[in-house]
């Protein structure tokens, strides 16, 4: 876990279990295999946190030192366990292996566990209270790791809360970069501590994340309408999304719920834009398809663009985004068309600055553009004129 | 990334930078947006390693604490600096949009500190030497943080090291699972500890790097020979880089050096491809564009596919492949036409089992059409779809 390759996932797995009984990740170390750096570890996370979890070195060899890492922060000797060794031999005996000498370190206990039952491997977790505090050691294979938190560690640490619900909102934002968003709504949420407020950005897409965590589901909702409703209230429209779903599922559902189709005409983002909506399961059910019509002799050929206007405007203005949104809705007879082109950059083609953008929705009650501008790199440019020409045609499809 | 959902991959990333200079990581530590905590963090990290590095919290909102913490972990103050503001008003500018008031705590510094540099974001990073240890402030976002890694932190952290000298080799692999990859070359890597091999698989894409730490270059690069050249012939032409760079950019150089123009007709990966190949520099030269069709009418009037032939095969079928390939080379007039065609699920629409997708490339010599099955989900059976069009191209277009 101190490699460039292996990613955390166990603690990740952890976190949801321990949020869902109410229980609060403060603290993640990650930490090799010394035992005295991780004895300091437990015994620092002792003085912070009621619950410390130290998953992982529980195995036979020389380099799993979790047992003797936490017998030594907590002052407590390891105690050889005549059963557990039983219990082993009987396990090696069921899988036809011989037992190796070196696994009788797994028949020790700190003195005053509880073994917790690991049917997938050799390596039993131990369960230690200490006062109002508790330390759980637990296999680091995520199938040995996961039955046992499931099974031992949740349900032993929710028996030792007091109970608490909590409740969740989501707002996915789109239109908006994450300043601005937060100058707006930080003079509600700022006001809270319960719910707690989390927001994530990416390009031109802002989470907002508030939970709730209350003795009764109804204060929980209380307080979640309280800090939300004016949130919401603030970003009004821009909010396209509180279930969670990304922009594309959004407008696949407002076309599926009306009966219509969509088609596309990229140039600067060169498909970036239908493989988003193509990454929705069942959008073959409204999304025809469209054309990639990355030169100007493309958008001519395929769109059926003007030569003419694409000389006197360039391709990169309103003019060729708007005959490229009605081209391609009127090539492909969908309902809908959704244009997009710009100046991607690093050598821009075009007058026009690296980063502009023009988006054109044609539709059933007639064509739009806009244009936008977008500050960084090739890829930032196209990722936000993507997203940007989703959110367009989402405000157009309307509720 | 206390939350069950966030992935680190920053200190994967700088792990591995950190490594490639011989420096080794002893300890993560993720804590949340608290203050004291972060502070007390740092002066533990501080009293155990020399070189400590924080990652996130240089934003300009309320929950940004990392400027505070460090500035009260070290005891020096935070101080105003006219020219960062100045430069932060800069890039506002620039990017055409208003300041708001709290960007202003973005130019403040630990006493100090030297600033570093953040092109692609408003937070600078913070380079703070204390003795003979270092604490360095870097930003979240990791658009942001690699390049200041890369460019400012690694230089300035192996000037504090002994001389050392690295040298590495890289072979990007496609058309290849990473098990087999595995099976195949690692009687050659394993016999070495120096060059170190690591491998990392993304969706049909296989890295291979070799790292040799000597005292001088030409020992390193005679290792590099000695473990590298074994493994690069046991792979052949399935090695498409020794640079880094992806398939698109290999596609791009040959279609360059050859004076040549592409075109993509694309079903199931709904523009994936056509968002590959446009992510390149430069790729107008040589992409022409082409057509996303995603339903069966949609190939008959785009591409000119023969309706009875979409009946007769259905349109998950080499001739569909076949037929698209040569369609999309005869309406746009390249001289390469690419197409994919496949199941990506959830719900089959033909008899074809989810994952099948077929290839085809038609070129100035000819057709020709593969059929790939993937396992897995819609994401993965596109992304590897998409990856494999890539490769057919390559290795289509010759040396």
């Amino acid at each position: 876990m101190l490699t460039p390759q292996k990613v955390d996932t166990n603690s990740l797995f952890v976190t949801g279990q321990l949020n869902a009984v109410g229980v609060e990740v403060i603290r993640k170390t990650i930490t090799g295999d010394e035992r005295d750096l991780l004895a300091e570890t437990v015994r620092a996370a002792l003085g912070r946190a009621a619950i410390v979890l130290v998953t992982g070195g529980l195995g036979p060899t020389e380099d799993d030192v979790t047992r003797d890492a936490v017998s030594q922060a907590l002052g407590r000797p390891l105690v050889f366990s005549p059963r557990l060794l039983a219990e082993l031999e009987e396990k090696f005996r069921r899988f036809g292996r011989p037992m190796a000498e070196n696994n009788k370190r797994q028949a020790y206990l700190i003195e005053g566990a509880d073994a917790l039952d690991n049917p997938r491997g050799t390596a039993c977790g131990q369960w230690i209270e200490d006062g109002d505090r508790v330390v759980a050691l637990l296999p680091g294979p995520p199938r040995e790791l996961k039955p046992m938190v499931v099974h031992d560690v949740i349900p032993r640490i929710a028996r030792r809360l007091p109970p608490l619900v909590i409740r969740t909102r989501l707002y996915r934002v789109a239109g908006m970069g994450e300043s601005d968003l937060d100058a707006l709504i930080a003079p509600v949420y700022t006001k809270f501590t319960n719910p707690a407020t989390t927001i994530l950005a990416a390009a031109g897409d802002v989470q907002i994340h508030l939970r709730a965590r209350c003795a009764t589901a109804e204060e929980a909702e209380a307080l979640l309408a309280q800090c939300g409703d004016p949130i919401a209230e603030l970003l009004g429209d821009r909010i396209y999304s509180t279930n969670g779903d990304p922009l594309e599922a959004v407008i696949g559902e407002r076309l599926r719920a009306a009966g219509q189709t969509l088609a596309v005409a990229e140039s600067c983002t060169g498909g970036l834009v239908g493989g988003r909506l193509t990454g929705v399961a069942g959008s073959s059910k409204y999304f025809l398809g469209g054309a990639l019509t990355y030169t100007d002799a493309m958008k001519v050929k395929l769109l059926g663009v003007d030569a003419e206007l694409l000389e006197r405007h360039t391709a990169v203005s309103e003019a060729a985004a708007l005959a490229m949104a009605e081209g391609v809705r009127a090539v492909t007879g969908a309902d809908w068309g959704l244009a997009v082109t710009g100046e991607a950059g690093p050598e821009p083609a075009t007058p026009a600055p690296v980063g502009t953008v023009f988006l054109a929705v044609a539709g059933p009650g007639g064509s739009e553009a806009q244009r936008v501008q977008f500050p960084g790199d090739r890829d930032r440019v196209r990722q936000w004129g993507t997203q940007a020409a989703l959110n367009f045609l989402r405000r157009k499809l309307g509720r």
